[in-house]
């Protein structure tokens, strides 16, 4: 079968030709329908310093998809073949006591898909069957493909409550403009947004913002004061993972509010604690992949009930052959989520 | 001044000459400019058993108001004449258990204007300038009249989480569809209302419910457990203060949800403890006026982000000196909201 | 083997030889050391109108135990032979919504061991791996028998907050007793039980509580107000199922406190919503098995730390042949937590 | 009357002559029975970088108190001449987004007594009667006049959950012994204590901590590893303001738990966000004075209830004269926390 892997240490993809796998006893052999490229993708692609540490090729990438039950291992009796499906590429181990207290988001022993073992950009790919979502037919391809980075946003948004507040976006990656339509969505009363990218701040526009800034030449501490009343947002959600992103989350956000933090730091950061945290008595929330599967029922839902429209935001279609070009794009900034025909 | 006052026991209110009051040293006075007919008013137009037992007749009515500050007490600093103000009606003794810590709204020794003390059915009002809500010049006279209500819906969907989950609004009174508007607005993914009245039906289609039941003729337990997977709706506001609402509301409820009561009976209510609250796991909570002063902040930032249109709710608009035809427009069911202009 | 079990409809249970039963791929089978006996238990010796409608004789009964693995089955490999656990007597279902968001406790596809199919009443029985606790050294037989019950009383007191707040528990059989316990523990400031067995009165004293009331002839509301400064206390743990029992737990508490809802009401009882729940704007919380495994490690943190002392609670230990004396005692009111040894 | 101020910029304290305080229309005289002294005393005696910016000699220094009535202004109606009382030194401006919604503790204008006006190391002091805090006869004055300590402690216990996870505390001054204590008492399962001070972790030993380490000698990352099943602990409670107490915090709590961070950094301080606070998925709470008053409410059941032993933290007690001995003792870390007869 074809897939797309890392197949040294270095940069750069291939596509090549991979063994179809086999379904172990509780698992399913799905047929890929449609796959979205991750930013991880991207760092894998670029082989960056947390690639070279993690990542042991030769690797089929990709954790985004939709696809088709092809086949079922021997011990799997509740999904069979031919239901269409996405599901969550976090294998967990089940046994830890993240696992057995309903957190297995935060499993210790956690495998990633298209990480730590063989990923989506495949024809074919075998994986637990308790992993699995089943799509309705409502939902196209290409929405079922993103909802894992959507699940992401939904569990940012729900770490804290956003209804009748303000809200303050640092970042509009896929990721963070996901957040920018479900916390709108989910009755943020004003929406602002902070973004660099000029293409990425008129999505954000289409699909919620109030308010877009470009934080280098617009310099966001007096424009977004004056939109909080002088008091600062009341939710700020960190999506950059960037040194002034963090900083400026806790220099802004309103006394007693709320900061969500999904993006990574490549490095330590400093901050200003006593002042910027401590007095001010907020609350901060680490977010990291998605509640399973709680995440998963509210963004289906939220799908379903045409409450988002993420079609903006799904900037790029293109077939799998052609995933140079998708990388290319979203490497220049050109591109905010491509989707692959498998 | 003119005022509306319940003159007497009995049936009826008659508009009447009053004397226009004097702030004490930390009140402020108001010169009115609208205000709304609540359902409260209307049991005290109609002198029914609750109204009996609390009304001290002469009393000018109403608690649902905008108007202008004309004049401050002595001890008044932080509001001047002027000043355009909607204001909560339950005035807090300050003192007790409930009001030293951030719940004012369930003071035990609390007095309401219009039911304990004079109300805000007149030119003039005098009442603690701690009380007063000043209104930004966006929101107009008609919508500050309002805040009252928008107030306990707020407070309703803010109980629990809606963004992403299934809703089921039992009542679509003027509280009922403030509640269908805001929980839409904050991500209610699928919003199901109960309500025999088809005007009601048809003002909550426009607010922002999915679909609309007659319970008397559709039946209701059908369509909805249809509408929700078979699993029930995962939150219910009971509205209706019916008995067939609070009995529906538990019995309809998704496992591990959530009930929102402020409908008021007026008996005791048998309900089914063991199979429709207990094994099923879920919490009820209990909603009595407006947390002060987070719900007017938030209701505040959804009206000045146009997040709601509230405009269908509010039905009529009629001269003080009309509220005949208002009362009467509610007592036969076309009304929802009558503001009167003063 | 011996086994205890429902042999027929009608009242009674009888000591019977059974055939060992194998495990199945994922289960384990295990020689049981000690089990508790539960209300439940007793309700199935009765051969109440519940368990009439519910047990299919013939069953081994009973569903709180401790045990050592016999053996396991192919697919289990997380858990070996030799191990000493306690386990879940809840059998999810693993594929509905509530236990694909970590509520397995609310699971619409439970069967319960002892209830649904054979329980632990025995010197042997099959359950699957995944249920299993395995208990430290440090934990004596005796109290990992309890786990189960005390399970259910730390759910409870987990379900809102204790520490620094005045506690009513009304009921102190079994887990009406861990509650009590519990509670103190977890800060409880004043805690107040109502009981009308002297006996469990003596022991609710022993395990913590400060004050015990018989609600027949004390009655209860003058002196709980009075140990409460007139306010009601803020948090009631209905743990008596008894018309009585939950009427004066919403006529108790607090404005803007907290009812935990676990003993079961025979029938539907009828209550003051309007006055006694809703203007006092308090949540209730309705509290189903356990917290799978949340509340496990709760429990053996707390049993592990010496937190608290629940030998008082375990009234009689007899050897499960003598299992008559036992109903007999728990019958009587005379016993509170029987164990048996295997 | 005699008083202890801050005469001029520079380090040192003096015993001085000052006129007696005339109350306002709506405060209270307090004739000063005891008064404790803080670690922010200290500061202010050292004159270190903090008080130099924010205090403005001449000033009265303390806040933390118990006295007496002995007069109140012409507009205070509910507290009278001879009640004995401790009272809240953040003195609120009632008016701003917190204060208007129950979160005075991190009002915008707040003004502290002791540092922002005259406090309490005097025979007299006036301030708001709303701030007081009525005291019943069963409480000491020693214990009275430790209430905002305390109410520090509390309010850092209640904004997590403890009972029956683990906890460390890091940093053993006043405020974090009353934390053991407190979390002990609410239900802690293990209570682990980093301390450099022998001294101090002895009283930690006696107030309710089960481990103690320094942090210095000991290496705390494997003996608390060791002590929570190598997953660290579930709560942090960092109280030190050290660089390596944040760094700490953060790099040994449990995944999916929460740190409470109430110490005050001197210095901006790294941490390692991605892999230390993102990926686990924590909640960070941070915590600024006490809440209004609900925190005094829980710290008084507390007391009364006697369900903590604070008397090992209570130190050092001297008359006001000797104020000298008190800092000296503190400076030296011979004390922890000292009273002071007045």
């Amino acid at each position: 079968m074809r897939a797309i892997i890392k197949a040294r240490a270095g940069r750069g993809l291939e596509l090549a030709e991979r063994v179809r796998p086999e379904p172990g006893p509780r698992d399913a052999l799905i047929r890929m329908n449609a796959v979205g490229i991750c930013g991880t993708d991207v760092h894998i692609y670029d082989w960056d310093a947390w690639s070279a540490g993690r990542i042991k090729p030769p690797v089929i990438v990709g954790h985004e998809f939709v696809g088709v039950v092809e086949a079922v291992g021997r011990d799997v009796a509740h999904i069979e073949a031919g239901t269409r499906i996405s599901g969550e590429g976090h294998i967990t181990c089940g046994h830890c006591r993240f696992c057995r207290t309903g957190r297995g988001h935060i499993c210790r022993d956690v495998k990633i898909i298209g990480i730590d073992r063989d990923g989506c950009f495949a024809e074919y790919m075998a994986m637990p069957a308790d992993n699995l979502w089943p799509v309705p037919d409502e939902i196209s391809d290409r929405h079922a493909a993103v909802f894992d980075p959507l699940g992401n946003a939904m569990h940012s948004v729900n770490a804290t409550e956003v209804s009748g507040r303000s809200v303050l976006v640092i970042g509009a990656g896929a990721v963070g403009l996901f957040a920018v339509a479900v916390a709108r969505a989910s009755g943020a009363s004003r929406v602002l947004v902070s973004e660099p990218n000029a293409t990425k701040r008129q999505i954000a526009l289409k699909v919620g913002a109030d308010i877009v800034f470009d934080p280098f030449n617009d310099g966001i501490d007096g424009p977004i004061l004056e939109a909080t009343d002088g008091l600062g947002p009341e939710v700020v959600f960190e999506m950059s993972g960037a040194t002034a992103g963090l900083t400026s989350a806790f220099r802004l956000v309103q006394n007693g509010g709320d900061v969500v933090l999904l993006g990574l730091p490549a490095e330590h950061v400093a901050v200003n604690w006593s002042e910027d945290i401590i007095f001010k008595g907020i609350t901060i929330h680490a977010v990291s992949g998605r509640r399973m599967f709680d995440t998963w029922y509210r963004s289906q839902q939220f799908l379903l009930g045409g409450r988002v429209d993420i079609d903006p935001i799904l900037t790029h279609d293109i077939a799998m052959e052609d995933f140079e070009k998708g990388f290319q794009a979203l490497l220049a900034g050109e591109a905010v989520k491509v989707t692959m025909r498998v």
